[in-house]
């Protein structure tokens, strides 16, 4: 059995008792941690679950893919997984190779950011769909113009975007890393989508004791140069009064 | 001191380690379950929190609360709410004017069907804004048109389209019933946005020990008359074909 325990936003007490139940009763437990940074470690989880806990590369997890799935074929085995399992397309590859092999599965569900930008006051039944903006060389130098469009698309509709900042093994992207990339794509297409004027979101460390959201234009949020990670950013689009009124408490121009 | 706790999509054990803790230090603790449904009751959670629990209905908390916004000012007060926080956009309403009366206030977050929905196999990144088909009293008798704007404009993007169903007090839609208000709108304005032959996801049950998914023709889910809730019906956009493989584990005309 295959199980894709799921922890949520912030650190090792996200995990839910249905979550640390299932983790206690497998025989070999993995995590992944190239897909979400949490604010904890192998250390930390292995404490709480009591249970050795062996922590997987994506090199290492798309080589030994097999393996895996032969050890779940007689044995439970668990996949920790920060935010919410399946969001990220590793997690359903691997899901859907088990049930080819008829291996049973079990998913266990968590917070993701997906859904904690609630905590903006941004409505979620007005989120557009979401983009990750990838490390240039991830693109081999090329801009990655999808996420122009997706913006374009979703302003144009009125729906907000949230964006994600791409995350590999031990690097996790900055705000402002991010912003120019995307003032960089607008600098090329110039269509009029990204304005420093824009008024945009910034939240980080969702799920933690002290979550950061800052509202205000590009300009003061590029010179404020927040260092917090994991971030997001959200552009919004047509606000309505009570999510313009939730937001106005962020106001970094305010401060 | 104002907390909103999360507690996930199933039954009280999906509550965090963090969720439980601070609900165990909160010396009042309220919870609503009229925005979402669970798999659990008051006497469950009071037995896991050590603590006496008041459920609040939508009618008392609208009215009282001042009540429990003057309790905050001196004590940590507690809301025990499914899914994850500030999803319903009545705990944005508590948030703002806790924040506006400078009460301190805490976020937990958890589990949502916003993000648990890529358990389906559908790419998170390649869902539209989601809806919810209310109950037609809600709706004075009209058909949400919204509702098919919605749905038209994902469609047209080739995005996904979740579809939550109205919960009330001791009332929750069942598929038939969301699939025959959206088949009566589509009859009215006739522009081929729904039909009978779409092939449609039913997601239900998330969350608990046996999640149900269902895909197939709108006509054939409508002869199955799924029973289940808390329910969801997706309504599928351009799919890649890793989606559509790992949908093809749920086809029930196969069954």
């Amino acid at each position: 059995m295959l199980c894709l325990i799921s922890l949520g936003l912030s650190d090792e007490k996200d995990i839910s008792l249905k979550g640390l139940e299932v983790a206690k009763s497998c025989d070999f437990l993995f995590a992944e941690f190239y897909t979400t940074k949490l604010l904890t470690n192998k250390e930390r989880l292995e404490k709480l679950v009591g249970k050795e806990i062996k922590i997987l590369s994506r090199k290492y997890l798309e080589e030994n893919f097999q393996e895996i799935l032969d050890l779940a074929k007689n044995k439970k085995v668990g996949l920790l997984v920060g935010g919410d399992a399946l969001i990220a397309t590793t997690h359903s590859a691997l899901i859907i190779e088990a049930r080819k092999q008829g291996i049973e599965t079990e998913i266990i569900h968590n917070a993701s950011i997906i859904s904690a930008v609630g905590e903006t006051g941004l409505h979620i039944y007005k989120f557009g769909p979401c983009l990750t903006i990838p490390f240039p060389e991830k693109t081999k130098g090329k801009l990655p113009e999808s996420v122009y469009e997706i913006l374009k698309e979703n302003k144009k509709r009125g729906l907000h975007t949230l964006c994600l900042l791409d995350v590999e093994e031990e690097r996790i992207m900055k705000v402002n890393e991010a912003l120019e990339i995307l003032l960089k794509i607008e600098e090329e297409k110039k269509e009029g989508v990204i304005s420093l004027k824009d008024e945009i979101i910034v939240f980080a460390k969702v799920g933690s004791k002290k979550p950061l959201i800052a509202y205000g234009r590009m300009e003061e949020i590029i010179k404020r140069n927040f260092e917090e990670t994991p971030a997001t950013i959200i552009f919004p689009g047509k606000l309505h009064f009570t999510e313009k009124e939730f937001l106005e408490f962020f106001r970094i121009e305010k401060t």
